[in-house]
């Protein structure tokens, strides 16, 4: 069991900056993120973007953002559970709560703070014969440790940046890489397309083009994958595993279960201290709801810091909470 | 009279980052602050002091931040008052307003946003016989224009940062300068402290330590000043213009005739928007309070995001207004 003051929901850049918060106020946070990455929609969606409104810099690309954040928390030392989704919330007796994530992984902290975005990003799934049976055995919609595609044959099926990306790293380290797309043409950008054919054109990979996944088969353990092609014939490839890469899509997911009060999909929250109608849980960023609510960056920046200050009282009920300015305190670590 | 969408008051961080937000929505700004120089308490205050929970730095000086605000503000062109205090509000049929300052600039907005901090910071006064009387005629209590006081003789009076960089700098082109200090030691930085010692043994400048200031004489001008040593001798000195510079105190001031809905030196708002009671008129930064209201420069530039959007109805009636991200349409100049 981990054991932190505040376990906060979301690796974001609003979550990110939870910690700084409560970190200034000596309250350690424990990070949990369904996607193999810190970063949230920045490092997922659009890392190379920049970004015209973060106050002070006039312009900031999404990933640079999120690699200053993480050089500001860092006195904090955060600690992370990445790559798993939150399920439960179990209230415990004293009014603290367990966490508990779809891998098993407990989370005990005082204050839940959900920076949950706009959902967990959960993989597009294509409408394949058998596919679910087989998934976590054969078939994985996520990278999160290339090691494990070590030679063994594997089926990546996309034509995004993700599906591409994945077929280049991988085509070092597998047996062999067969990439299927249903189309001639890849959406990705040049660069990875260009490298994707070059791959092909020496026989380091195998690029099937026009190309539809149908059905998948194998007996306890994912062996065959049937694609189809343009005069609808069937072809069977051998395979250890197939990634279907076809995007993700944000789902509030368990979190709508809770007994939250929600309105279209976010929490609503006070904005005197951004708390959820339930006590010791507050919602920040673009996963909460309030009359003038933004979806942007530096609203949940300030959500956080509101937040922090209320979420004190839970840590330290004994103490009583002093605002002091970081030019007059600097930032002490742990 | 100057025309403008919106008439901010005060160019501290927060009064500058509402040029920004109203610049992506199109409206123009004209920003008047009672100071001489942009930056408001940052400027002023702690220029040289690392300020450490702006997000995404993890560590920045706060005349820096100034800085590169202006840079991000640079796109929409916002044209600046300094060194005149906003003293009056007319409001006009239609609604819009006239604002107008103590040396009798008028400005015509659609819209009011108060960003005046701890309000306009007044100038502290010594104890002097015959001071008001020569207020613009010989006695300043900030430099404005070094240029004035070519060739003049000037005496300064303090002990701080200000008396001493001022005396080191009017050094060059005053006639003679005078610097008057109660006390034997400086509370400058050692740097400044040791160029006026420097300067003084070279005869480059007057230097009058364990003096008073005691009285001021003049006809219509000012041209004595007489002062006082341990001794308690009067000693007289002919000249031309005195710059007492004993430190600012911020006062809300006029500001607070106008109406608006006060609670312990600041303005009441809501946060859906940040309005005031009073319509068309916003209050933003360490200016207002609200419910959980903090004192940072932080939730400034969240307040500042909602104002902007709720702002527009009244400089672009006719108009929806709709929500883009800057990523998606980057930074338009007019
Ligand atoms: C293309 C694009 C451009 C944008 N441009 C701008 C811009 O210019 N300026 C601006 O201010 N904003 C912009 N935005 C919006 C901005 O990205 C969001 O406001 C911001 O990401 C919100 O941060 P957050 O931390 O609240 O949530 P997110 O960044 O969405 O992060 C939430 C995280 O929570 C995780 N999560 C969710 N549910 C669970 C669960 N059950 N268990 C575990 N983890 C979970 C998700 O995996 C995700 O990583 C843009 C967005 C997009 C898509
Ligand atoms: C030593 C010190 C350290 C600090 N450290 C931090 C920190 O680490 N983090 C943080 O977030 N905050 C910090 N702060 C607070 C921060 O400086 C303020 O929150 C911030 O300056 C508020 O910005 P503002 O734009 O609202 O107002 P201000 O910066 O106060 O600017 C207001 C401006 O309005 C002008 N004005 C007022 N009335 C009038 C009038 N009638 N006419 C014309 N002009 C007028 C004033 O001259 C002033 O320039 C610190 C403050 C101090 C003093």
């Amino acid at each position: 069991m981990i054991t932190t003051d505040i376990c906060i929901i979301g690796a974001g850049p609003v979550g990110l900056f939870a910690v700084f918060e409560a970190g200034l106020l000596k309250m350690r946070c424990h990070v949990i993120d369904a996607l193999p990455q810190i970063g949230g929609q920045l490092s997922e969606i659009y890392p190379h973007k920049p970004i015209y409104d973060i106050p002070g810099y006039p312009a900031i690309q999404a990933q640079e953002l999120i690699d200053k954040q993480m050089e500001q928390i860092a006195p904090f030392q955060p600690t992370f559970t990445l790559g798993e989704r939150v399920e439960a919330l179990e209230k415990q007796e004293d009014g603290s709560y367990v966490v508990k994530s779809n891998e098993g992984t407990s989370i005990y902290a005082q204050v839940i703070v959900i920076a949950a975005g706009l959902g967990s990003f959960e993989p597009r799934k294509p409408e394949v014969e058998g596919l679910t049976a087989f998934e976590g055995k054969g078939i994985y919609y996520m990278v999160k440790n290339p090691e494990q595609f070590r030679d063994r044959k594997v089926v990546i099926a996309g034509g995004g940046d993700s599906a591409l990306d994945w077929t280049i790293f991988l085509s070092e380290i597998a047996e062999k890489v067969t990439l299927v797309h249903r189309s001639e043409n890849f959406r990705g950008t040049p660069d990875s397309t260009e490298k994707v054919f070059e791959l092909a054109k020496h026989g380091k990979i195998n690029l099937l083009l026009a190309h539809q996944l149908s059905s998948v088969r194998g007996t306890g353990h994912l062996t065959d994958i049937i694609v189809t092609n343009k005069r609808q014939e069937d072809v069977s490839l051998k395979a250890d595993a197939l990634i279907p890469l076809f995007g993700l899509s944000p789902k509030l997911g368990p979190i709508a279960t809770w007994g939250l009060a929600i309105h279209q999909s976010a929490i609503n929250v006070n904005t005197v201290d951004y708390a959820t109608n339930i006590e010791r849980i507050y919602a920040i960023g673009d996963i909460n709801t309030y009359p003038g609510k933004l979806k942007l960056i530096l609203c949940g920046y300030h959500e956080a810091a509101l937040m922090a200050q209320s979420a004190f009282k839970y840590v330290y009920p004994e103490q009583k909470l002093s605002f002091k300015y970081t030019t007059v305190n600097g930032v002490h670590a742990f």
